[in-house]
């Protein structure tokens, strides 16, 4: 004995399923009513155009009007309308796409008026219900002979239908607004909703006697019909009180996905101004979402503008979203976009791309970083900046310091600072060594170094102190002393025992007499690691504790001072080279706190007695 | 002509939404199925208990299982069991709660019993064709002389029913997994998400011959009946690699909603180590999500565990929660709870309290900085520490300066250094006259500065370098100074001329001949507006570019060194006067990049000659 049979859904369980669920905002009800509105007068108008509807067009206006004594806020079309058979088949029976029944109908119609004609009847219009108790429909078709039809439905599942005496073709949609939803009859609420999601609908939509959208926004038109000027002025009118976007990219792609809309690279100084979620999400011009999140990739999340697309699956989960095939082929072809407009950029106007560069480097590091496909891309126009301003590109920078900067393994070291103010001395001893220093002082550029390590052939980076000038690149060049070894001996001692410090390994080197008679450095690996632990580096590295500092303190041989601390006797040559070893802790940035204080101290009174 | 009608839903469009838009991930399907079980399994066993099944209960693990080859995975279960009626009735008609008919039938029991037979029935299986093709239903009641029935479903809105030779009672779930989903055929993944959702289920899991779960976690149980090894032991196994935490709150509420839970306080030394998101949200031990936002206060966000209520409504929208009553008071609740264990922290152990103090000050802060009831509640157990390390609640506090620190105008001045390293000289100047100075160093603490100073009369704070440590607190004390106002004004001159820098203004003070020669301060209001320009502050600050600076020299007239200035002549003056006022910028951080470089060369050279 086998039964075959249909799996049913028992309305009263639904229902409210729908209604609460399906939309996360309740204002949402007036973008689908308001949609729903622009939906049937732009049918109508295909059908015109088909030569299938031959009357008179007349105002085709959306109205918005809200009584507030009545308690009513009233959508009114003059579109296509529907007879009581039609009401019952698209309003009653919910979840049946009429859309899909009008595509079929005129399929044969070009892909564009087709796409065109598609709306989304049913689901939407129900959203009604999540702010009123009671909807009432008032519709007439535009086919000749019809009567107007009066639908009412208090919210549950039972409906009454009725003929009225409508003099004008089209849909007054009558929602009666529910005790708990007094917000929606403020008529300023209601235009900030209307001015949020139907700014840029393709029907003029009036609101107490104003019209308040622009029907035909620029990212609908062709980048040949627009000027600089409309571009900013639409950026502009999306974010009031900003300063004018850097430059922009418009999207306008057909196949094989829907896309249209304009990405505007915004002028940001610092970290601390990136402001995400500024790109906003259309659909047919009904405006979605302004999480683009997944359809954007996470490095271009920075760029402000609109997209408009059919193709992004809305009111789904962003897992979902992210696993969308559409999505993913957007989300390339966006990327590959702007990577092409920076190359662009770069090429026909280096000195402009050059003056940009302090508001899109954050943002080409990030995407080289995140996406393998746009290094490839980006790595001929990435610029790095030398502490005294001036712009390369990789291969330019890796020309420009060959000749003096290659060690004696034939490695390309390439120096930089973090903080040319903080590493002057630094930064000073490697320029008078004829070095060039980097300026990296951007919140990615470790990372950024770590990348083209790997990436570039025989190169490595260094900062400016993590060793003294003359062993910054090793040339195998020796270095004449003027001590003898048993002086360097006595002088290491000398300064071991004054420092009286187990992380400050003392050193004798025989420097430039011009260089500071104490330089400490860090050495690069243990920066680095210490970088990475400070920074997190996933939380690991915090069960190692602090990491010991490890310092290289330098005497240089030939200063002299060196002489002056050997000839000294007892603690008054301990007294000199503890002068001078604040000294080299005072050009580092280390002569903090107390120490500081007693240094201050010492030299005022040092400055009185003299 | 009036019709009356009942909307309807046409189940081929319904249904590919609930399967695609119900659940945000596909892997959800087999807590829904497992939890299906489950509750099929408790309310046998409430059957029992009420003597309405009178069998054996015997073993009454669900069991998971997997078979690759087959491409299937199943889920058998020995609770109530369906009949091919109830089949029909709970599965064919998607979304008829069948806990509810339940409900109505044993309504008449006590309100405990009624809740834990309250399960979901419908909604969820259908989740099963996210992962499967084909579902088969396996099942036999509990009632006696019933038959086995076998159901089967492609996923189509078609399905066939059918008797079977079920042996035992209980429903067998078999999924034949689709060729999409293959990854759900893979042993580790199924353990995975069983371990995510069903780590606390009530009745015993069985996979791979080991049961998954523990069916009776702490928070189910009494305070009472637990030590606070098994509070440790059970945060370890939510947290594995953590640190012991450092203290938990018993969550345990029936009325007016029904809440049980933990919540632990995290050992956290710095902001980067907060983690969001570690609290588990729990429906009858059913893991939901560890996205707890709006449910959890916000600053409580970095609190760690679990909650457990059934009154949060699943799978709706954010706005739907942050308006939903019992979230809202749910909120409350915690809010107060996280009060009260914090106030009789401080109550009964003052040492534990402080020593714990690191850990939760911040948390204390953000509270009371963003709800107004938990700072009443707070301000009483709020600490600070001075630089000494010794700690206060704010009356301690308060009467512990008051006597020293009043200004001519009665108000309470407190004084504090954002680090105590770098302001070195200013918090032992004011240490030396006798005042207090509190460490404000953390991330809140500039606006806790500025709530307190709202809340708390006539106090004000101060940094110990707004002013010379003689003006910090103006107590109206005439300064003597050794120096003719003919004198002085010729120093501030010679002092002007050698800094000769607009943003520094020169005085000359008498100050103590121990005091520096030259001291450079910035006005607390001065340096809160740019405070409140770096942080951001709006935005709208940024538009007033760089507020210049505007730092207070003040020459030490009782100095020597101001007598030397004087006294020397020409230029050797003003290199004394610049000497002097480096060692200012020293002592405040300010002296830096090639000013510093050419102090240390400067100060190497002296060394040198000396």
């Amino acid at each position: 004995m086998q039964e075959k049979g249909s799996i049913s859904i028992h309305t009263e369980n639904i229902f409210p399923i729908i209604k609460k669920f399906l939309y996360s905002d309740h204002e949402i009800f007036l973008r689908e009513l308001v949609s729903n509105a622009v939906d049937a007068t732009q049918k109508l108008r295909s059908l015109a155009q088909l030569g299938e509807f031959k009357g008179e067009l007349g105002e085709l206006k959306v109205k918005v009007s809200v009584d507030k004594d009545a308690r009513t806020i009233t959508i009114a079309d003059r579109g296509l309308g529907m007879t009581a058979e039609e009401i019952k088949k698209y309003i009653n029976q919910i979840a049946f796409s009429g859309a899909s029944e009008f595509v079929e109908k005129y399929k044969e119609q070009d892909a564009a008026t087709k796409d065109q004609i598609i709306g989304k009847f049913g689901m939407g219009f129900y959203s009604a219900f999540m702010v009123a108790d009671n909807v009432e429909i008032f519709s007439r078709s535009y086919q000749e002979g019809t009567k107007g039809a009066h639908w009412t439905c208090d919210g549950s599942t039972e409906f009454t239908l009725d003929t009225t005496d409508k003099a004008d073709r089209g849909t007054d949609i009558v929602l009666h607004v529910a005790a708990d939803s007094d917000e929606f009859l403020e008529p300023a609420r209601l235009r900030t909703i209307l001015n949020k999601y139907c700014k840029f609908l393709p029907i003029e939509i009036e609101f107490e006697g104003e019209v308040i959208n622009q029907t035909a926004p620029i990212w609908t038109k062709q980048p040949a019909e627009l000027t600089d000027e409309d571009y900013v002025k639409f950026y502009q009118e999306l974010y009031p009180f900003s300063e004018p976007p850097l430059f922009w990219i418009h999207l306008n792609v057909d196949y094989p996905f829907n896309l249209t809309g304009i990405l505007y690279f915004p002028k940001v100084k610092d970290e601390l101004q990136f402001q995400r979620n500024k790109i906003q999400l259309y659909s047919r011009q009904v405006f979605i979402t302004d999480e683009v999140k997944d359809v954007v990739p996470e490095f271009l999340m920075l760029l402000h503008g609109v997209i408009d697309s059919p193709d992004i699956p809305l009111n789904v989960s962003r897992s979902f979203l992210q696993a969308d095939a559409a999505v993913k082929k957007i989300n390339t072809y966006i990327t590959k976009k702007v990577g092409d407009k920076l190359a662009e950029l770069y090429r026909k106007d280096r000195a402009g791309y050059e003056e940009k560069w302090s508001d899109i480097g954050l943002f080409v590091k990030y995407g080289m970083l995140s996406d393998d496909k746009f290094y490839e891309k980006a790595k001929d126009f990435v610029l790095v900046q030398n502490v005294a301003g001036k712009f390369f590109t990789l291969p330019e920078y890796q020309e420009f310091v060959q000749a003096n900067q290659k060690s004696k393994d034939e490695q390309t070291v390439i120096l930089y600072t973090t903080d040319a103010e903080a590493q002057h001395a630094f930064v000073q001893a490697a320029q008078d060594r004829g070095y060039d220093v980097l300026n990296l002082n951007g919140p990615l550029d470790s990372h950024f170094i770590g990348q083209l390590e790997q990436k570039l052939e025989k190169t490595t980076f260094k900062r400016v102190d993590a060793e003294t000038a003359s062993k910054l690149i090793d040339k195998d060049e020796a270095a004449e002393s003027v001590l003898s070894d048993d002086d360097k001996t006595r002088l290491q001692e000398l300064f071991t025992k004054a420092i009286s410090n187990e992380q400050m390994h003392v050193l004798v080197e025989a420097l430039s007499p011009q260089d500071a008679p104490v330089i400490i450095t860090l050495p690069e690996f243990m920066r680095r690691m210490k970088d990475m632990q400070r920074t997190g580096g996933g939380g690991g590295m915090q069960m190692f504790g602090s990491l010991p500092d490890s310092y290289t303190v330098s005497i240089n041989a030939n200063h002299p001072v060196a002489q002056r601390v050997l000839n000294a006797e007892g603690e008054a040559g301990a007294q000199l080279a503890r002068q001078a070893f604040d000294l080299g802790l005072l050009a580092q940035g280390m002569l903090k706190g107390e120490a500081l204080t007693a240094f201050v101290k010492r030299s005022a009174d040092l400055l009185a007695a003299e």
